[in-house]
């Protein structure tokens, strides 16, 4: 993987999994995003780093929210940006996703942003394209999310300055998230001491303790004592009915309330990546409450995914602009 | 509501309803529609007064023509635009309307045009953005449509100087117009000295002379004299099939024809917000001939969108740019 | 037609079909397009000769491809674009297109490219806008699609400098093709000295070769000894399904392959406007092979047609920036 996302130079070229990438790469882009900070905070809100460029949102797999903020932070960096929804267009008539992209690559575009219900697609693109072209994955399947979770890092080191004495924890449907697997390989090259995964059995892969992380399907337990705390969604689309009994029933035994949230430790953030089903992976009251960064976590996804774009691209270098 | 548009300081911030604004502020808002309209007519049609600043169409009802007059307009002030269509995306995964500008708003976007089906949505927003946030009627259900209502004042000063000399009929659908409701609270803050509506029975609201206008059920007695005819347009898609007996009997009794048009004063403008049901409101001769003033409106439309997003933003006073 | 698309000066004020047009304008669109190949190799894609212009991309049929193309040219030209597809916009509220057209000249727009299933779409609508306006033919019905057929012409320019010595064979359903009537009208005019068209009987059309071509049934044939060959696109979607056999007895006689493709000259090129159904025009190992110069002309397309953009425009002169 690494060899796929970074060059013979070790610049990243470009971003699919959080996988191979040192704690070196995880710092930078975040000390990159740090730099963006303050451009989205001004009144004019632009930087020109990629002026003339040319971003293709390609997404075959609609997702308003993530296209939506992957298109502002080309804005913010003044590229051109092109929103191409391949499930109702080029596949309708046929053509091959490689011909596809051969196709855009001879418009001289310079960046491809992938969103794809498969696992893999984002690298079987980048494998492919000429080589001035960057691949960033905005979610592939159940594989990666990795911009996701470089913002969920970047929210947990705006509160907590050391990785390596924190104990996170991840509630929901760990099996079918992708988030929660970039966040798990994110957090552990980052040295966080302890990982949890909290779960009933069934949302659970059946090797997740391979990954080095320990399995509760308590909530109470699993809570106990934890800095950071990660709501996954739950992905009722993508869940077969079987699986859980209902959305009442699971609220009672995985949902997120103040009295639940006292178990954690008195300073413990809670985080989601959204949108928040109310009244299932939380009540309103700790999603409004003061330890919910929720809203932080969107606002520094716009900076992680300027980062992202410029890094790859190549027109910063180590979180100062070129 | 005017302390909801108008902050402390007396400045423009949302632009919800005409309802409770000063006559001088209507001035102003038409007067700073004049300074753009050379902008307009240049060769390069740009202004930089929003650069750098990010507007979301955030249409939870479809209307390409007003959204199509928003985007230009944002575009033409320099804007980025984001067009987020919301009866299709956020809502479909179960979000609420609050949740969905909690996330636009931490993406540090800068102003909302709203469109919603309900009465009262923008409102709603207006209330709950961040302080630094404008919101922008675009219709709000039967409630208002302001800036349909400016730019059809701002076609009356085109045509007629004094507004308080002026005999105004409006025709057609009143009962579920959001247009009428904001023309009639335009006309009356500007001074109209007589405003008449006029419609079957069955398309006015019971009230409607409590809002101060004269009622008339028959079409040549109602456009006598008059110096400015606004015809309404027949949403058959807000109608009850019972209510109307056919488009043909329609215009039988309220489209308007050249003959029907004699009844007015000699120099009468013919208004209408488009798109025209030719042979419903009125013939064609009518919609292409010299007082048809239709297509003016469509273009003072441009200047008045942007002279309410410049206002809003702070970045104009008085008509001259700041 | 040519005075509708030049005006009285001699200047071209829309694109609307090749027949009409000089040998000299031929090249002249050419010529202009390469002086915009640098630019798309440059790091910054863009020239600001379009800056303050709206190009209006009216799609009244969904071709993601070619809006595509278009809406890059024009930001490459540093454009504002607005994208209507009117199949569901404003036909739905029952709009003519006449109406249509005088709304959105109304907001001060400067350019439609036009795309749209009736014959003669573009013409009309050039017939009757504003005289700053120019119209952009992107395909009308079976008629013509001009922008097509150039970067088809600069393409073969490419690689063969003399276009009067050419052969040239067209391959697949000359009937219902826009693409292969606008290719032999420009080919003729650019002074190929052989032009013919290959194809089953059904998808001929009866006076073939009353414009000039020669017309063969079996494909060995046609390709002998020709410079350069045109495989068009089998438009599932336009066909009947009486007329052809089935997509395996179709590739059986009219596929290009290896084998076949001996028959030409050795250095002939293969060209196909994309996007290609493989196994049914040609097999991969054509598509991707030494011969074929399928992509060049996607990044041709992108160069012609802000040649031909920049030229209606008026703002570029002989090939030279103005």
């Amino acid at each position: 993987m690494t060899t796929l996302q970074l060059d013979e130079q070790g610049r990243l070229r470009h971003f699919l999994t959080i996988e191979g990438l040192s704690r070196d790469w995880l710092i930078r882009i975040m000390e990159t995003a740090q730099s963006f900070g303050s451009v989205t905070a001004q009144s004019v809100k632009k930087v020109p780093l990629l002026r003339g460029k040319t971003v293709v949102n390609l997404f075959f797999e609609t997702s308003t929210r993530t296209r939506t903020t992957f298109e502002l932070a080309a804005k913010r960096l003044s590229a051109d940006v092109l929103n191409i929804n391949l499930s109702v267009s080029a596949t309708a008539k046929g053509e091959s996703l490689l011909d596809t992209i051969r196709n855009l690559e001879a418009m001289f575009v310079d960046m491809f942003v992938v969103r794809h219900a498969d696992s893999g697609a984002a690298h079987f693109i980048a494998q492919h394209v000429a080589p001035h072209i960057s691949v960033i994955n905005a979610g592939d399947g159940r594989h990666a999310h990795p911009t996701q979770a470089m913002l969920d890092m970047f929210t947990i080191y705006h509160h907590k300055q050391d990785f390596e004495k924190l104990k996170v924890a991840i509630v929901g449907d760990i099996l079918h998230s992708r988030v929660a697997r970039s966040q798990i390989q994110a957090l552990k090259i980052l040295g966080v001491s302890e990982i949890r995964v909290i779960a009933p059995e069934t949302l659970l892969p059946a090797s997740v303790t391979e990954l080095g992380v320990r399995a509760f399907h308590n909530l109470d337990d699993g809570l106990a004592d934890t800095d950071v705390i990660i709501m996954l969604r739950l992905q009722k689309e993508r869940m077969q009915g079987a699986m859980l009994p209902s959305e009442h029933e699971y609220f009672q035994c995985f949902g997120l309330t103040e009295a639940r949230l006292a178990r954690a430790k008195p300073d413990a953030i809670v985080m989601h990546p959204g949108p928040i089903n109310r009244g299932v992976e939380m009540d309103s009251q700790v999603a409004d409450g003061p330890r919910s960064v929720i809203l932080e976590q969107v606002s520094h996804g716009i900076a992680i995914r300027m980062a992202v774009m410029a890094l790859a691209m190549g027109v910063v270098q180590r979180g100062a602009v070129a």
